[in-house]
């Protein structure tokens, strides 16, 4: 057989699977897997090397609208090329419609921004606002069966919430078109009432972000989402849970008989609220919703990560840059945190965080590793067998670790548009020094090889959560 | 000693004792419980029968306003009567404000209605519908004081289901008044987007009624009340639980720390949904909400009632004529559920379907049936000592139970303004042949032997939930 | 009326009412409470107290066998007297069955320590450490006629703990006669095999006390000993419950539909394994079983007493002297946590520090106080209605309380035969000034007024848990 | 490449993934995976075909004394054989230790009954009955270091149970030797309590088997079994679970951080104890305990597949013949359910029935089945990479599966020892038309084209549950 390029003598993990063997690479996509292969001139050395999947991110937000005069850290140029620095050939990105647009006029929007200046590949979940019956109706079957098979909906955030009855609808048309629902579960009223109860007190320091979204409010939307997709009868994802309660719910659920699929993220397993609790406006950085919550809530997540409660682990990248007045310190965010944008950065250490954290320290196995980063991505959200794995067929999407590298983490590595890591400091143990997309090396040892343009746009199948079984 | 009036020989009950003794009465209270009195004319033989203290109905509604051209069953005098012939002697009625008035004008139109017209003790709930800064922050406080210490607010039915935020803002006002909230937990979107695919699918009879409110809609919704409460941090009273989900809500949030008391309602215990479900339009005599669900919601709620998840059980009287044009077969409600007035009637029947199902078939005892129905109502509806128990220099509220009495339910003596009951030929055993309010018997053997005026208002004073505790 | 003695003007408390009147004491029993009475030489003064039924403690070991030399620190004079000091007026003492012995005989021994030597009334529990069928089939069933009805089985302690099959046995015996079976839940192999596990690590100080008797020890046997009762369909009563853990067995077998009644002590609200962690032998103080465990314990034993997990409130009294070669620092005693004898003096604090901890502090109400400490004791252990309440016809068994009075807890004020208390110096507000026994004042302000001899046996009726429910 | 044999075109599925290739087998490994595969004479045509792990059956009884006259109906020959047939390559046998004996002494009475004999793979489990000193201390660590990685404890049997210090010191033995514990978990003591009941109440035909061994008795055994196991701190085994309240106990048990493995069987989703109560002595041929259930609980295990409470699914493959004085209708088995030989043939119909009522019915997708029926069992069992799944330098152990083959399921198609199957006459679709060992087809459409012999015992790493993870 010719190869365009073999990975030799690397060990091949898989979401089931761990051996030593050789792969064959062929127009972008894996042609062989065999103990030895010849026959390309193309040839990468991987002794020694983890030779997995590459991370798929299926919870990254660039360059989203974010209220006055407030300005995403990343454009898709920035924020795939940091992605691939820590080994993601795939991110799935948020198109977001702003009131009174139409979907379609969104995705135009995301597509300009996108389309050509992608170091890895990108699809869009959709962020539905404005669930009008022509929206639910006619635009999203049409873009569903266009490959716009999953969208979000929020029950916080001001101009973002949908009220129950829209959610209901959401829910609804996703059934109909059988498309997946993801939901950002905080009760918005809750954290007002708060918020307000914070303002009379003077309170408008940074960790009063924490004080006033609280784990209740997380729990009681997440019962909510959970009830209203039970009552319409369709799955859902609830994304970045932060805490036991929450995860309860899930559970809870399963056991009513609901399809339910739950995704954390770096900061409930790294950071406290005690990271917003600091001197000069430095707990800023942490800023992020639903807040990060305590010791116990961190050991609950990592928990819920080993016992399957969560299938995914995201990043929930949402970059602002902190000593701008177009970032954390605007103006209003100096004098409160209600004005501090949400959100952190996370696209480029989410990896290496859960593979130090995580693998290396016994939590989770290698194939757990790849089936939270990258293959269960893949398949809930119709990327799969073409992304997520390691197969005959499959797009040739690799990330290469080696576990033995050392690397503290600091934002200059990670070459993102964002000025600061909320990781900086922070010591990892494995690294993925070479990420290849579709056969073609785009990032090696922390030098970008491609440009963008590499990544092209992906239009998706419909989840395997909602497609009849395989047989 | 002189008396008054001796209860000469019963078998006294109270929450926590059982015992023969003779009572002697003197002003309208309770002066002395002895084993032999003397001193009175007017002498009562009770040999045979339970001294019990009369029945507090703490969830009643009368006269109350209900929609174009639909029109309650009882007023004050009737639903006072058809009480007092069921044993009780004080009942807790809702004073509704409509949308725009003031509470206090509300109040006044109730006072109208039923001052001069009782046959038994009666105070007021306030239902909060139009929860303006100057209801909450000038009128409520004021009311508090004045002896209207609790109101009642809904989470379904369109003119009166209040947001989130209004909740919020509610329980604040309770907490700083130091009154007391009861909750109507059904999901109201849920519930509106069950009906628009009933009618989609041209399902219109009653027994739709059940199935566009189901358990996850009640759940939903009672787990949502505790999540706001448990935010503001004050008490609840989650009103007439119909199942073992909500009942969990409700234990959870004990365990979390909540203070939480639990009512469910006779309709609970002996109604399915499968009432509902009848040829012509009989099953809109069983139209309730939440609806009377099956067989093992029954079972559970029974078990609710024994093991301390409920510490009430009210009727939820709320009557409406079946055969009429201002009643359940009103003209819209004769083409489709939705029309048909919520509510059944029930507080003539409340205590002797729990005496004969529940303590003569042993399932609770005589002592938890009086915490039931009269002595945990006045303690957490700031009543007690006054009401709800026979202890020296309380009002002298007795119904004197026969428990060999066999009667069979129709709805002709019952005495109420409603033209049917839903239990109509149940046969029970035991019934209160004579109620005693203040002293004074106002029903002998199923007689009217009062006036209508027998019966006061009743100001009250603060929950003991919410007051700080006795000593 | 004429009485032998009026107790005037006091706050009556029963388990579910309280209020100010005059209380008439004739021929030892309660013959009137009324607004004023007259008619007696002999009047006590309450005003400002509380007038509540004496304390019925029915967890108290006295006199009772406990290996080679150790002896226990209570004869039934003293151990009665203390209890009296604590404003008890009975207690339920053990009888140990000695392998070998009939129960009979056993009794005969324990009556011939208690008969005449005691201060209040006292009953006994059998402990069954010898279930030979003579025993459960022939001696059981006339014991039971007798007015023994309950009896406690151990899961722990070499030479008492039964096997499953044996329990098996014992609680079939129990169903048949109408006793209930009390269950000391703990397994002993997994202690065994954790002291073997100290022991080679060459750990013996006290401490280890606490970690050989985990609570996954005691949740497992408290659901062992909850399942045997299932699969017999008999209530069992689960002791000296110390942790949540524990208490959720309790619940779910409630939920399953057992009759399960739970017991806590105050120990597992007042102590924790630390008190067992301390330089010299000052550990051995507070070496008891279950041992107590922590401050997230204690508060679950608060809030299982707050929620009705526990109805009964014990002291589990079971005196050992401390610096005594017949007590805790025994010869094998001061060298190895395994020879220190288990089990710590209470009979005369449990009931001021659950007033002061839990009434005083909002804990609990008074009602709840009188029925965790007395009424409820009553009614499981049959009998009530002759004592546990103040009721016409009862027996005039009272504590009357002084909610001021602050007192340090040392010692010497307790009046029993230990040489230590563990509350030492502890700061209680609220003391029984007054303790009357069938109408006789054999305590009063901390000085024994009446003689040994006061206090007779009490045979008991079956338990109102196994009897048919009151009508 | 040369290959000395080539699937090709089939749909390769593994525990993680599904994708068509060429397969190429060299010295009975798989040497390469590819899009297409030349260089082999021998060459299967597997288009339209499933390639799976062959099936590894971790729970099988073969050629086990049973008691007094009663054989196994399968020898090592008979039951491989069998195996082979139902689609396995690989089986784990249980060598059980007869009290008295060394355990290397039942190894060679085992082995020479196995070596030589078997048409697939086998590997054994040891049965602990008699846990001395020395067996615990000196014969399971050298055995465990020669690849007898696991052994099975029994908390029932009369001759076979052991008693919790027994399970203690062996979970021990398993800690300190890295080897894992299996454990059936039902209460002897409740089984022979209620058999004494049946007994005594005349009922001895085989449906008082199932309500001699009821839920409650199998959920106290498992929750016990996971007690001792968190006290030695050492992961388990729950094997043959049967119902909602045991799976419980095993979720229950990871919340508080245990390692715990479920497994479940056939006779849990197919049939119930109905089956057991037929005219005629029938109903013996359903006999095996835990006994099936009801609707309910099968519902409960098909959850527990789905939701990953269960992460085996073995046959508990335990023959006796039916009309046969050595098997299910012995002398006194026909007289009483006590003495029917416990167990049900199934080593062949567990991966048909799964498949068809699993996969075709869309509860669980392929590779969940492959993890379920192979993957997991090798891995757990410390057999993997070398078993188990499809990958570079694993043993070529191949099942080709036709999905849309259908089989009337008849005992004469399975090849077994036994008389009788349990599921006659169940209709699947899905079969396995060729079976594969290290490369050769042992079984082509229901024939055997291998002989005894192929099959070869196969030695154990340590489980990757005790082993520390794999970076
Ligand atoms: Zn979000
Ligand atoms: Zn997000
Ligand atoms: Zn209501
Ligand atoms: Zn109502
Ligand atoms: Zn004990
Ligand atoms: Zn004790
Ligand atoms: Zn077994
Ligand atoms: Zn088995």
């Amino acid at each position: 057989m010719q190869f365009d390029r073999i990975i030799k003598n690397g060990t091949i993990v898989t979401a089931s699977d761990t051996y030593i063997a050789d792969l064959g690479i062929k127009d972008g996509k894996i042609a062989a897997i065999a103990d030895a292969l010849t026959g390309a001139d193309d040839i990468v050395d991987a002794t020694g090397l983890y030779v997995m999947p590459g991370g798929i991110d299926s919870h990254v937000h660039i360059d989203q609208p974010s209220g006055d005069g407030i300005v995403m850290a990343d454009d898709f140029e920035s924020g795939t090329r940091s992605a691939a620095i820590g080994g993601n050939t795939s991110i799935l990105a948020f198109c977001m419609q702003e009131k009174g647009d139409s979907l379609r006029h969104s995705l135009d929007v995301y597509h300009a921004k996108a389309d050509g200046n992608c170091h890895i590949d990108v699809a869009f979940h959709l962020i539905v606002t404005d669930p009008t019956p022509s929206v639910l109706g006619q635009e999203l079957p049409a873009l569903v069966e266009d490959g716009y098979t999953s969208f979000k909906v929020f029950m916080t955030y001001e101009n973002l919430r949908l009220r129950d009855d829209e959610i209901l609808d959401t829910l609804d048309a996703a059934r109909n078109t059988g498309a997946l629902v993801l939901v950002h579960c905080e009760n918005e009223d809750a954290i007002r009432f708060l918020i307000g109860q914070h303002e009379a007190a003077g309170e408008f320091s940074a960790k009063s972000h924490a004080t006033t979204r609280p784990i209740a409010a997380e729990r009681e939307a997440t019962h909510r989402a959970l009830s209203l997709a039970e009552i319409v009868d369709t799955p859902i994802v609830i994304v970045h849970v932060s805490n036991q309660q929450a995860m309860e719910e899930i559970e809870r659920a399963r056991v009513r008989g609901s399809k339910v699929v739950g995704e954390t993220c770096p900061q409930y397993l790294m950071l406290t609220a005690d990271d917003l609790d600091q001197d000069e406006l430095e707990g800023a950085k942490f800023v992020c919703s639903p807040p990060p919550r305590d010791k116990e809530s961190q050991d609950a997540c990592w928990d819920g990560l080993e016992r399957g409660v969560f299938d995914l682990f995201s990043s929930d990248h949402c970059p602002f840059r902190f000593n701008d007045p177009e970032g954390k310190l605007n103006e209003k965010g100096k004098k409160s945190f209600r004005w501090i944008p949400n959100g952190i950065p996370g696209v480029a250490t989410r990896l290496p965080i859960l593979f130090s954290e995580g693998v290396q320290k016994g939590r989770i196995d290698l194939n757990r590793f790849v089936a939270l980063t990258a293959t269960n991505h893949a398949k809930l959200y119709g990327m799969y067998p073409q992304k997520g794995t390691i197969a005959i067929g499959s797009d040739a999407d690799l990330a290469l670790w080696d576990p033995n590298k050392n690397v503290t983490i600091t934002n200059d590595i990670l070459q993102q548009g964002c000025d600061y890591s909320p990781y900086e400091g922070l010591e990892v143990k494995g690294w993925p020094v070479h990420t290849i997309v579709r056969g073609k090396t785009v990032v090696k040892d922390g030098k970008v090889t491609g440009q963008k343009g590499d990544g092209k746009y992906l239009p998706r199948q419909k989840s395997n959560l909602v497609t009849s079984k395989p047989v």
